[in-house]
């Protein structure tokens, strides 16, 4: 599997034509692009640099380090700088004017942006994250078949938890053996979360009561992790028979991800586990008819959590107690944090192109969890999925 | 080897009463500390929330999620909040008062910040971000007992290189056997690196030209990586014998990690790579005769550029053309980029307590790359290494 592909030209064009719809609705002359997964998205390139994008011409890409590799990788023009304090001359000298600015104000830091300030005395710099997350939450048939090949890696290394999978194994030294196997196919090693204090591990291996600790993640299952540094995933607890081990991986092809769970057993679940893998499995099949375009993400959770209301697990979906969520599925692409939230009110319909996981979970205080996720494409009509369909939620 | 260790309360009230120093001195009456890493650097939990400490008195730790996590282990005074929203009324009942705020202005996103001056209309916002990267810059016997831990990791993966590395194979799968490895000793499996755009992955395996290949990062050593997304590190590249391999490996134990290099080859390696393979070995016995506390480390860049001129090297050290960087060792801790930093004309002397990788590295265009990197820790007279001293540069 290659991994080396470039952005086609043409996607890089309608993109940024996109952004320039959303400037004009907006008002805003000029983007101004530095977040690297955006300055990507927009570009093809991931070098460091400032993307600044009219709301009607050419957009330039400033690059810092390395320009080499960043006019390898996109069509956009390129203009080397050294850095910020040379850009104000550069700007000018492209023709790149503009009174109301706008910038990724939920990830620029504040340092950063005063110090933009100094530079640009005369602009009114605005909010334009908003408009950025909407268009990337739409994805072409080219970035599908990017997480798809994500989807691939996916499921292969499910289909090999069998073969590494042992009691008395720690769940990290199982994460580790599931990394690496992905790695092996090109997976790219880092599942990138937007936002300040938003890691994500590459992979979950929760066993047991594991999956019942919460963490400080914004997940319905948390796990202790490592160290309390670390504070989510993996940990140091032997994996033991009869209890659920959930494995949650995310996959990264060309920048793209998916984020898949699968919940396994060495010997036998319990019968609430097992019932709530055939709740999981049914609020599946309810998602699965959905019409897909159209349908309001709110109205899936509410109808979830009255599945869960009617077969008495109301307590236990998408967490238990503080660490319960308001979620039951999250779109993704570029970033696992992307639109649509499948969370109550969520009033935005599905647009076709939308890519998101659906992750029905349970869990029981100090006893474990379990639960199945996977990844959707939006169509017309219904859904698409991403990966194959497990045939049970529980795999040994 | 458990990595279940709790920061000491002694450890977490030095840093309290250190931060409260650096307060005074700077006229701010509360610091208002919201980053994952301060936030278990200062409370010993990094659960979401909102660490306030006043320049006299208490810090209390207002917990999003999760609070028994948090209560669990920080000796500070825990207070569940609901939201951001919640906290002006918990503050204020907590007595906790000030004109003057410290942030994290390198980190802390604009959007976030204004959500916070219109709950805290009357507060004067300033940056505090210099100063808690000077308190953390020095380290307590504490961490460093936690660093040397995370470089046992790094010694035992380095040594268990020539069993897994075979010619033929990818970067990318070597890559994930020797991180899997490291997760089997309890490796957190996430290198961290402040601020924006800052990703660094757990380790680069780099043979021939990819480690010559430029990247985004402010490393010396870039590569491919496994696609323009990623942008670093290693690739699909096949590895090959006569070609030198360059592993930089970042292992984490309890949060703290270390970062080593070493140059490995299949066969022999050319002259010129042998040679400089000797220069930096001679640049680590220069580094080694340092006096310690109070050399400054632009003086230590200088001597090492000085060492590289002689040789004829210079335009290979620390990278070549727009890739060569301007350091040649950075601080480490908690993040892979702390202070001090070995660049020209930094005049902060070295403090005992300080850690710091050391990394004399050369870059041959379109040929490859050797070096190596050691972690240090200042002391009163000299410095201390970290792990074992490898007997040479290269390895098979």
């Amino acid at each position: 599997m290659t991994t080396h592909e470039v952005t086609p030209s043409g996607e890089i064009n309608r993109r940024i034509r996109g952004l320039q719809e959303e400037m004009v609705k907006k008002e805003i002359d000029l983007a101004f692009v530095i977040q690297n997964v955006d300055l990507f998205y927009f570009s093809g390139s991931i070098q460091r640099g400032y993307l600044l994008v009219p709301s009607d011409g050419n957009a330039v890409f400033f690059v810092e380090k390395s320009y080499e590799r960043a006019a390898g990788e996109t069509p956009l023009k390129c203009i080397q700088t050294a850095s910020l304090k040379a850009l104000p001359g550069l700007v000018n000298e492209q023709g790149l004017r503009g009174t109301r600015v706008g910038f990724e104000f939920d990830v620029i830091p504040v340092a950063l942006f005063n110090r933009i300030k100094t530079f640009f005395k005369e602009w009114e710099m605005v909010d334009l994250s908003p408009e950025i997350k909407k268009i990337r939450s739409i994805k072409s048939e080219f970035e599908i078949s990017q997480i798809k090949k994500a989807g691939q890696i996916v499921t292969h290394v499910f289909s090999e938890v069998r073969n590494h999978l042992r009691q008395g194994m720690t769940e990290a030294e199982l994460d580790g053996i599931l990394a690496s196997l992905g790695r092996t196919m090109g997976h790219q090693g880092l599942l990138r979360m937007r936002g300040l204090n938003q890691e994500m591990m590459n992979l979950h291996v929760l066993s047991g009561e594991s999956a019942s600790t919460m963490s400080h993640c914004d997940t319905p299952l948390g796990g202790y992790g490592t160290n309390p540094a670390i504070g989510q995933g993996s940990s140091m607890k032997k994996i033991l028979a009869d209890q659920p081990i959930v494995i949650d991986y995310g996959a990264g092809y060309n920048g793209y991800v998916t984020d898949e769970t699968r919940t396994f057993v060495i010997g036998r679940l319990k019968s609430h586990f097992e019932k709530a893998c055939q709740v999981a499995l049914r609020m599946l099949a309810e998602m699965e008819s959905s019409p897909g375009a159209g349908e309001l993400p709110g109205h899936i959770y509410e109808r979830m959590q009255q599945i869960a209301e009617r077969e008495g697990l109301a307590s236990n979906f998408m967490g238990y107690g503080q660490g319960q969520v308001s979620f039951v599925g999250h779109g993704l692409g570029l970033e696992i944090n992307e639109w649509p939230i499948f969370r109550r009110g969520e009033k935005k319909p599905l647009v076709p192109g939308m890519v998101f996981a659906f992750e029905p979970k349970f869990v029981f205080p100090n006893e474990g969890a379990v639960g199945i996720e996977l990844d959707f494409i939006v169509r017309e009509k219904g859904l698409e999925r991403v990966t194959e369909f497990p045939k049970d939620v529980v795999y040994l």
